[in-house]
């Protein structure tokens, strides 16, 4: 019943099926793959007929909705999404059961869906992240199915395959036209990048682009375009403006994680892998953003001058992109305000789906391009494992993201994380979930010194030669646990109340409940 | 046998197979459709992979060339193309047999081909035209399967339904980065928009971009994205620059072309479809483009603004957007030199792709969202059908295009034609060969008068109501015939040397050969 990495995973799960149990980062993918991309949908339609529709009901109602169907959403809007609240009590009081919703991500802005789960409107789940009630909700035993969380290119791999195969696509924009034609970069509403829902629009049977900012036709930038658009419908606000993106991102103040920062970043100086025209993505998280602040201070002084950055972007990208620190940004989120008017009015600020950022089904992903990836945790293991999504407590309150995809891509994948958090310790003999196989990540950085994978000698002995402080990793966990202590861990049920997929498809843990308290 | 224009088309041709029958423009199209898309290819690829080959050879031979393979290309380099020949002839000296050969066009810089048909390399051609040596040698037989004539909608419709089939498909660009993002918006051999391909890569089991500019990661704009590229490549030179794109386009001076023009600009002027925020194509055709000066001037006097302009781009509709007469462009394909600059620095004018375009198979294409087209015209009929693909001499020289796809959306479709050209009049009783049915075109424009479709009989009334000299198309076809007598047809054999294929996928007429001289 042990996978690969260690962890229980059945053969079989109930309301989930058959597992496919994850081999390794890179097994799958080397071979070629026995699984078929769907065929999108063919729809013809009339000359000069109108898609716009009188209100969000009234395009749902057009669009066929049934018991079982899957709607998707992306989660631009962040903490203030009004939209998949608003489909989702529309078909709930239409009476339609046993949806399948699969947002690429899901936040704090979803409570108020677990009446939806209770009463049988909702019957799966998919996306990358669930947070908040509804993250206990689901860690309590809630739903029948257990949830599956699969990272930004594993959600456009399951959407290319017809894992998630999509009656109705759901897209809010913050500036559309009368045909459809969209974007999130601009208007009262902006977040960025609209990356997310750009696959979505490719195979989903029906296509509602909602928005609060209909404007004069044709709307420029086209982020996702017309010809992928069934119906296009007003509403009077697509989300709270000051919860979808906030100023600009800072840089932190924590003493601790600007230390964990310059460490980590004087790891990458000495690498190997940081020169002239590497490429970037850090997290937008606290030490993780630090980083990037110490590497533009070396880049600047060193005259490096980077290829481009990816990811998530926050301010702080586009300032170093301004600055002519790298020459292109790949944007498939954006993290804050600011970054909107750059993908709005910087050609180099290119917006990409989570297709081009991260699938393994394609033929050049931009994660499979990259050099360095700076990436938090919740927790790490003695193998390098890491975990984003259940905390200290096991209830899942995290999001899978794009941490896999860019540990499996980059070739220096780095995590950043405290050695402890109040008083427990963050390096663990096992995390309680995997999100991101350790095989895929190099260094794992922390206050107390830097943690070399021993896949990487050649690695370690650079870091060592520089001066740096390398610590073997099961020295640093006992030299912690001598701190804290080691905490009991949280009390399971039997409940597989969620599974984790891999990229690739395979499944590499699963999580089960914690008894409420 | 005949159809419902009239033509004779058997169920059953050899070579081509099953013929399903035109039954209308709309016929099919407003009924829920039959067929499926297929599915895009599964590409996994490991990260850090170079997809640069040595040489175009070394790139074909990694895409597996085989017997019965299909190859596509874009015609983006015109006249100037160097492509379509290198490939061919590798294939061909690697022995491989029985190609279709699927460009989105041939032109005069595809005589070459010939020999290739005959040696057994190419076995059957899709294409939206023929030309030249090539169209003669078609239409004396030399193919032993009849090659399939479809219009620009209709070849994404095609290639989205996998009616053709893509195994490789070649991308010419003027400047391309090692991944495969590509553009033809700069470099020395600049073409434009290249809106053929984009479709090619979304269903191609395999692509090669080609270019004789590799610049540095990453190529902007984009204009076709890297994760759709398996390989890149860089050669000496795509094409000659004089010959893919010359200069600016000018206005025709010719006095008879100047008359129609005027004559359909005022017809356009009073259909009751010219108005603030209308859409507008124009061919690039002598009469057709000058219809676009008159409407210029009209636009600016009675200070009308239109919405958007599609098509084929010229330098002249460049202007119009400059001076603000409309405020975007979506541009499939660049006519002149002078458009290269505009789609790459010109937000307002959009790249898009022959699906975006035309297609029938979508939920938005731009077509259906057209107010007014101006077309040209090889010969024309009682019946308003039109020929853009024979001439007199009954030999294919001329290409579909996105005649068949605007004539359909337009509100208004204008065809302009003089009513005779040296001894031979333009107006028949039947067109040798249909390739945009009557019951889509409103009005046909001759320099004796204006022909209204009878189906339109407000339309002219309205005409008639604003002084302009409307006359029956039934009587201006004995004025013609009494000033040049009735020609000689050709003399046909009996061969099926074409088909073609209307947008919808249907067949509406075939190509008999034509006995050699």
């Amino acid at each position: 019943m042990k996978n690969i990495l260690g962890f229980d995973v059945p053969d079989f799960i109930e309301g989930f099926g058959e597992v496919e149990h994850f081999t390794g980062s890179w097994n799958k993918l080397k071979n070629s793959i026995d699984e078929q991309i769907i065929a999108p949908p063919v729809k013809n339609t009339l000359a000069h007929t109108s898609k716009m529709r009188d209100s969000l009901e009234a395009a749902i109602d057009a669009c066929n909705p049934h018991d079982g169907m899957t709607v998707t959403f992306h989660h631009h809007l962040r903490e203030g999404d009004y939209i998949v609240e608003k489909v989702m009590f529309y078909l709930a009081s239409k009476g339609i059961k046993d949806i399948t919703l699969a947002s690429s991500s899901l936040t704090g802005a979803h409570d108020c869906l677990v009446p939806l789960i209770k009463d049988g409107t909702i019957g799966q789940i998919f996306s990358s992240g669930i947070r908040g009630e509804l993250g206990k909700a689901v860690s309590n035993g809630v739903m029948k199915k257990p949830v599956v969380i699969h990272s930004h290119g594993g959600r456009a791999r399951a959407i290319k395959t017809g894992r998630i195969n999509i009656d109705l696509a759901i897209i809010a924009a913050s500036a559309a036209d009368c045909e459809g034609n969209c974007t999130g970069s601009y208007g009262p509403s902006a977040f960025g990048s609209i990356g997310y829902a750009m696959i979505d629009v490719e195979y989903a049977k029906k296509t509602i682009v909602v928005s609060d900012n209909i404007i004069e036709y044709p709307c420029i930038p086209a982020s996702i375009r017309q010809h992928y658009i069934d119906h296009v419908v007003k509403v009077d606000s697509i989300g709270d403006p000051s919860k979808i993106a906030t100023g600009t991102t800072r840089i932190t103040k924590s003493p601790m994680d600007l230390r964990i920062a310059e460490m980590a970043a004087d790891a990458i100086e000495h690498s190997g892998v940081y020169k002239e025209g590497y490429s970037f993505q850090v997290g937008a998280g606290g030490a993780s953003l630090a980083v990037a602040k110490f590497m533009r201070d070396k880049m600047k002084k060193q005259d490096i001058k980077g290829s481009f950055m990816i990811g998530g972007v926050t301010s702080y990208c586009v300032d170093m992109l301004e600055e002519g620190l790298f020459g292109a940004i790949f944007d498939v989120q954006s993290f804050d305000a600011a970054v909107s008017t750059s993908v709005y009015g910087n050609r180099n600020h290119i917006e990409i789906s989570s297709d081009q950022y991260a699938s393994p089904y394609n033929c050049g992903c931009m994660t499979n391009k990259l050099d360095i990836v700076v990436l938090g945790a919740l927790e790490v293991d003695v193998d390098f494992n890491v975990n984003v999504i259940t905390g200290a407590d096991g209830v899942v309150r995290g999001a899978s993201g794009g941490h896999s995809d860019t540990a499996a891509g980059a070739k220096l994948t780095v995590v950043v994380c405290p050695s402890f958090r109040g008083r427990l310790p963050m390096i663990k003999q096992k995390v309680q979930n995997v999100v991101t196989p350790g095989d895929t990540v190099d260094l794992i950085v922390t206050e107390r010194g830097i943690c070399v994978n021993p896949n990487s000698p050649n690695l370690s002995q650079k870091l060592k030669e520089a001066g740096l402080k390398v610590v073997d990793i099961n020295d640093l966990k006992k030299e912690v646990d001598g701190i804290t202590g080691i905490p009991v861990e949280p009390e399971h049920t039997e409940q597989i109340v969620g599974v984790i997929e891999y990229r690739d498809g395979t499944i590499m843990d699963v999580i089960r409940g914690v008894k409420t308290k």
